[in-house]
C-alpha cells in the first residue's frame, strides 16, 4: 500500500459536499482499496480499456476533503458500512490511513438552517476552505462533488436569474440560495469545477451558469443514475425502437439508509420523482400512465429495491407487459461514479471546458445541457457520446 | 379497403415458408388491417418517421404467398388466433378477403421426411412455385421469409462447404440439406432475397453463401428477436458500460403454441438456446454462470413468459441482482418484424446488396455477418446501424 | 338452456347494489352460462364437493335484480366486458336473455349527492323496491349484496350509535348515513340478509347491528378478498408459523376499471388501504415497515396487478426476501364470490342466523365479527371455519 | 455464556450426519449464540409461545456430535459462513468454544464408495460411535439427524423389503443400502430416533420401518422444507379453496453452495424434484403443466433464489397468473428446523412414539406417513396438526 506522501507531480483534489455520508466514505475507502490492489475497480468506467490512455488523473493522485454538517468520523462510518455489508470487513484495516487522511480535510459545512449571517459571508468561508485545501496540498485543481442528501424544494428567488442581482442579494440576505447552490457558488468562486450528484438545484441556476461561463469553469449533474433510472434508460429505447407503444410505466422504490429517510419527506421526494420522470418522458416521447413511488423502509439499510411494471401494446393492439426488480447497494453504485466524475471533470477542465458538461449525461438522471438542446437519454447513446468526447479529449 | 386488383406499378411478393402458421397468418391479416386503416402499424419500425421517405415498397404493394406442409386454411387459423386473443375478433371480417387471396397462393412445402426423390428434384419444384408466383402477379421481385418452426439440428454434410459439391450431392441424395436450407437454396436459385426468421441453418451454409454472392442476392437472419433476447440485448450493455461484473444470468422461458411444442424436443431447443446464448456471451464479453431453459406449457397458447435473473457485482464486490419477467404475445411480436424485413430486404436488393445483410441484425438473435467481423449485439447500436444504412439507402 | 319460467318451488332473490357494474354483470351472465352448462363453475366454492349436499339454493333458483345510479343496459355492459376479455364473446348470445331479465329488475338507486328529501324517504323507496321484487317473483327471500364502488369516507354521525336516534335523524336529515349504510338499512328494514362486498361501512354501524339483531337478520362483509389480500392471508401465516420475523411488507396495486378510478380519490383509497392493512397486522401480530399503494392505471381495464415485496429475518438475523406479482381479472374474481355469498347467506338466514356472520370471513378483507372477538385471518383457517359451519348447517 | 460442564440432569444428544456441513455448523453455532442470549431464536418454532411449557429438552441440554466424510474443522466452516454472510462475524468468538466441543465429537462417516468391508461391519462401527457418544456424556438419548447432501438415486435391492433379508445381505455385501439408509439402520440399531432432513431414502425402506417398529423407535422426514416448497404449500391451498383451476406451475431454483453442486448431478436432482413435485400434486389434486428446474449457480454461495410462475383460470375461463421470487439463505433456514426437530423427536420418543412421525410433516417436503394414509400438505394444516400433537404431548 502506498501512502502518497511527498508527491512530486501536483495532485488533484476531490472535495465532497456530504463528506461524511455513505457515498463519500465508500468512495474514499474504495479508492484506497483499489489503489492498494485489494479489490478490482469494478463499477468504475474510467478503469476500463475504453478510457485508458493519457489524460485522466490517476487514483493515486487524488486527494480527498470536503464539507459536512455532522461530526461522525469517517472510520466510524466505515465500520457502519462494513456492518451493513457495503464495505468488506477485511478492508477496514488497510483503508484506515486513507480515511484518517481524508477525515482531517473535512470542514464544517453550510447547514440548511443557518439563520445567522448573510449568505455571502458563509460563501466566503466555504471558498476559504477550498482555497486552503488546494494550497496546502499544492493541488493542480480541486473538483467539487455534491453527494449530500436531497434537499427540500425551495421557492425560486428573483435574484437567481442574474449574477449581479445574486451577488447583491447574497450580501445581505440569509436565504437567497438553497444549500446545494450556495456550495456550487462557492466552488465556482474558488475556481473549481462542480458536479452535482443530487437532484438539488446546485449549479442549475441561471446566475450560476453565468458565473461558470464567466470563469471558464465546467459543471455537471444532476442526480446520479444508480438504480431504477439506470435500468429505465437501458430499457425504454427497446420499446421506442421496436415501435411498441408503452401504455403505462409504474414504479415503486424501497429505500432504507439516509437517502430513504430524506425522501420520506414529500418535499424532497418531489425533486427526485420529477428528475426520474423527466428522463423517461423524453425517452418515450409521448404520454404514458403510471406513478413512481419512493418509500422509506428503514430496515433495508444500504440496499434499495425498485420494482417497475410496464404495460405496452404491440401489433394489432396485443397487450403485453414487462416488469423488473432491481436490488442494489446504493453506496456501492454511487461511489465509483463519483471517482469517475472527479477524474473526467478534472480532465474536462484541463481541456478548457466551461459551462454544462453534457457529455457526462451518462452518469445522471437529469443531465445538464445547453438551453434549447435535447438530451439523448438512451444509456448506450450516452455512453457513446462520452466515449466520443473522450476519444477527442484523449488526443 | 382496397382490393389490389389490376395493379399498375409492379408489386413485391412476400413468400412465407410456414405460410399457414401463426406468425404468417398474423402478418397477412395484420398487413390487411393496417392497409385498411383499422389498426395503427404498432410494432412495425418501417412505419415510424425514422424510416419514412422514398424507397420501401408500400404495404399496399405486397402480395403474399408461401409454402407449408399443412392444409389448415388461413381463415381457420385466423379464427384460432382470434380465440387466442392475438387477432381482435372485430378484424376477422375485414381481413377475410386478404386471407383468402394469400391462401390461394400457398403451395405444398418440402417436409422433413420426404424419403422419395433426390433433393434437387424437390428444389426444382420449390423454385417453380416461386417463379410461377412472380410471373402470375407480374412482381418486381419476391422476398422469401422462413417463419416455420425451429427444425432439429442435423449433422453437417461434407457438400455444405462448396456450391459445386452441393449441387452434385443434391442431384442424387435425399438428405443433403435440412429443409430450411433447401428452401434457402430454392429461393436463391429462383433469384429471390432470403430471410431466415428461425434459428435453423437456412442460408448459413458456405455453399449457399457462395450461391448468394454469385447470384448477387442478399440474405438475412437468423432467429427473430422477439422476447427474452430482445430484452437481454437492451439490458446487457448497462452492465458492461457501467463496468459491473455479471456473475450469473439465468433464464426460464415458458412457451405454449406451436413453437413451444417444437422446442419441447431437446434437439430443436438446442439450436434455440445456442442462438440465445451466443449474443449474450458476445455482449458480456466474458464468462458467466447460469442456464437458459425453454419449457413447453401448452396452456399458455400464444403467450410466452420469460424470467431472467441476473446477479452482478459492483464496487468493493457488492452483490446485487436484477430480474425481469417478460410477458409477450409471440405472433404479435414477430409478424410486424416479418413485414419490416420483407420491405427492407426488397429495398436492399434493389440497391444491389448481396450476401449477408448485417445491418438487419437489429431483428435477430444471431445475426448473419461476414466472416471475421464481430457483430455489435447492443440493441441501440443495432438500431443506429440500421438507421445509418437506411439513411444511406434512402438517398 | 333453461329459461326458468313458471317456477314451482319458491326461488331466492339476489339484489345487487351497483347492479349495472362489472361485478354484477359478470355474476348475472356467469350464473346463466354455468346454469346452461356452457362453462364450469370455476371460482365458485359452493360448487365444489366440500359444499355439496342439501341446503344451498341452486343457481337455477336465483332471480337477480338491484339498484344502480347509471342507466347503461346490462347487454351493453356485457359487450364491454367481452371486449375487455372478461366474458368470452361466444357467451354473449346464450346469456342474452338472462341479462335482459335482470335488466328489467334494476331500479334507480340512492346517489351520494341526493340533496333533496330526508333519508327516511329515500330508504322507504328502496324498501319498496325490495318488497315489490320479492312479491312479484314470489321469492322465498331476497339477499342484498352491495357490489358498488368504494365510497369516500364520511364523518361519523352521532345517531350511528343507536337505532332510535338513527331513525329519528333519518326522518328529517339528508346526510345521516353514507349510501352504503342507507342501502343496508333499507335491506334490513325490508327483511333481507345483507352482504357488503365493498370496504364502505354498510351494516357496520352500531345502530344497524342493533336493527339486524332485532329483526333476526344476518349480515356479512366487508370488502371482497380478490387479489393482493387473498395472497397475503395465504402467505403471512408461513412467516408466523415458521417464526420468521417480517421486517417490511410493501405493496403496489395497479388498477384500471371503475374501481381504479374510484380509488384514485385518496379519500376512497383510505378505506381500502385501511381494510388491507388491518388483516395483515392481525396476521403478523406485530409492527412491520412498508406502505401499500393503490394506483389508477386506466389502460389496465379489468385487469389488476399487485406487487408485494416482503423482507424478513431468519436464524442469526439472516436477511431474506419474498416478492410476488399477482395478475388478476377483477370481475372474474369477484363474481363467483358474489354467487357463493348469496347462496350461503340465504342458507344462513334459513337456519335462523342473525347479526354478523363471521364464518364468511373467508370471503373478506375485513370480516365482520362480534365485538371483542379476534378474527383468525389465515386463509386456510377461514376455509376450515366455513366448512365446519357448513357441515353443521348441512345437517 | 454457560459452558455446560458437569451437568447434573442427563442431557440429550444430537448426532448430525454431515456434521461439518453448512447446516450443521450453523445449527451448532446458532444454538450456542441463542443460549448465550446473543441473538433471538428467530426461525425456531419450538421457541414460540405455542410450544412453550414442559416437555422439550432445553437448548442448554443439547450435546452435539456427528459423522462426516470431510475433515474441515467446524471453526473453519464457521469462518466461511461468516464470510458468506450467514453467521454474523461478531458471533465467531462467542461460539468458538461450542464449535470446538462439537468438533471433538465428530467421527469419520460412511462414504459412498467404501469398496472394502461388508456393510454390516461399517454399520457396527457407526453404532459404536453412537453408543460411545451416549455413554461418555451420560445422555438421556441421542437423536440422529441426517443433514448431509442429497445422494444420487440408487437401484432398489431385493433385501430392502424385509428386515431379516436385509441383515443377511448386509453381512456379506458392500452395496445393499445407500449411505443415508445405512446411517438410519445404525441409528435404529443404536436405539436412536432418526430424522432425515434430505430427500435420500434414509429410513424410508420397508425393512427399516420394520426395525423402527420392532425397536419402538420414531423416525421422521424427508427433505427439509426451506424455500420454494415452503411457499408452495402456503400458496397452493389458496387456489384449491377458491376453486381456481391451476393450469401450470413452473419453477426455477438457483442454488450455490454445497447443495447446488450436488444437485448439478441430474441423478441427485431427480430425488429432489420428485420430492418437490409430490407435495404440489397432492395439494392441487389434479394434473397441471410445468417443469421445476434446479440450477447450480456457484457464485450464489449460501443464498438460493426460487422463481415460481403459476397460471390459473377463474370464472368464465379468465386467465390469470401469480409469480413469486424467494431469496433465502439456505443454512439459516434449515438450521433452526434441525434444532426444532431434535427437540420434538426427543420428546416424541420419551412419549413412546414409534414408526413414522407424521405430525412433523410441517418440516418436510415429502413427509413420512403410515401406508394408506394421505398427508395433508397444506402448511397451516400441518402447523395445526403439530400444535394439536404437542398440546396432547404436553399434558
Amino acid at each position: 500500500m502506498k501512502h502518497h506522501s511527498f508527491p512530486e507531480a501536483p495532485k488533484t483534489g476531490v472535495w465532497l459536499i456530504g463528506a461524511r455520508g455513505s457515498v463519500a466514505t465508500t468512495a474514499v475507502a474504495g479508492a484506497a482499496a483499489v489503489r492498494a490492489g485489494l479489490v478490482p475497480p469494478t463499477g468504475m468506467i474510467t478503469a476500463t480499456p475504453d478510457f485508458a490512455g493519457a489524460g485522466l488523473p490517476e487514483l493515486d493522485d487524488l486527494v480527498f476533503g470536503g464539507h459536512d454538517v455532522t461530526d461522525v468520523p469517517l472510520l466510524k462510518r466505515a465500520e457502519q458500512l462494513a456492518e451493513a455489508g457495503v464495505l468488506p470487513t477485511r478492508l477496514l484495516l488497510p483503508v484506515h490511513y486513507a480515511l484518517q487522511e481524508a477525515d482531517r480535510e473535512i470542514r464544517r459545512g453550510a447547514g440548511h438552517d443557518r439563520a445567522g449571517p448573510a449568505q455571502a459571508e458563509i460563501a466566503a468561508s466555504l471558498v476559504a476552505d477550498l482555497v486552503s485545501f488546494r494550497e496546502r496540498h499544492h493541488l493542480r485543481q480541486v473538483v467539487v462533488v455534491n453527494v449530500s442528501s436531497t434537499e427540500p424544494r425551495q421557492p425560486p428567488h428573483p435574484a437567481h436569474d442574474d449574477l449581479a442581482a445574486l451577488e447583491h442579494a447574497l450580501a445581505t440576505e440569509t436565504a437567497v440560495l438553497p444549500p446545494s447552490s450556495l456550495y456550487a457558488y462557492a466552488a465556482l468562486r474558488a475556481g473549481c469545477a462542480h458536479v452535482d450528484f443530487t437532484p438539488s438545484p446546485g449549479a442549475r441556476i441561471p446566475a450560476l451558469h453565468q458565473l461558470a461561463c464567466q470563469e471558464g469553469l465546467p459543471y455537471a449533474g444532476n442526480d446520479g443514475k444508480t438504480g431504477e433510472t439506470l435500468v429505465r434508460t437501458a430499457l425504454a429505447p427497446m420499446f421506442v425502437h421496436r415501435a411498441l407503444r408503452v401504455r403505462s410505466w409504474s414504479g415503486t422504490n424501497l429505500l432504507g439508509g439516509g437517502d430513504g429517510a430524506t425522501l420520506a419527506d414529500p418535499d424532497a421526494a418531489a425533486g427526485k420523482t420529477a428528475s426520474k420522470r423527466s428522463g423517461l418522458s423524453a425517452l418515450l416521447g409521448g404520454p404514458f400512465e403510471g406513478t413512481t413511488h419512493i418509500d422509506y423502509v428503514p430496515s433495508m439499510g444500504e440496499m434499495k429495491t425498485a420494482w417497475d411494471h410496464i404495460t405496452f401494446e404491440g401489433f394489432l393492439g396485443a397487450a403485453m407487459s414487462l416488469q423488473f426488480t432491481w436490488q442494489g447497494c446504493d453506496s456501492a453504485l454511487a461511489a465509483p461514479l463519483v471517482l469517475d466524475l472527479a477524474r473526467l471533470m478534472a480532465r474536462a477542465r484541463e481541456l478548457g471546458a466551461s459551462g454544462p458538461q453534457e457529455q457526462l449525461g451518462f452518469f445522471f438522471k437529469d443531465p445538464v445541457h445547453l438551453p434549447g438542446r435535447e438530451h439523448d437519454h438512451r444509456l448506450v447513446a450516452q455512453y457513446e457520446a462520452l466515449r466520443a468526447w473522450y476519444a477527442e479529449a484523449g488526443r
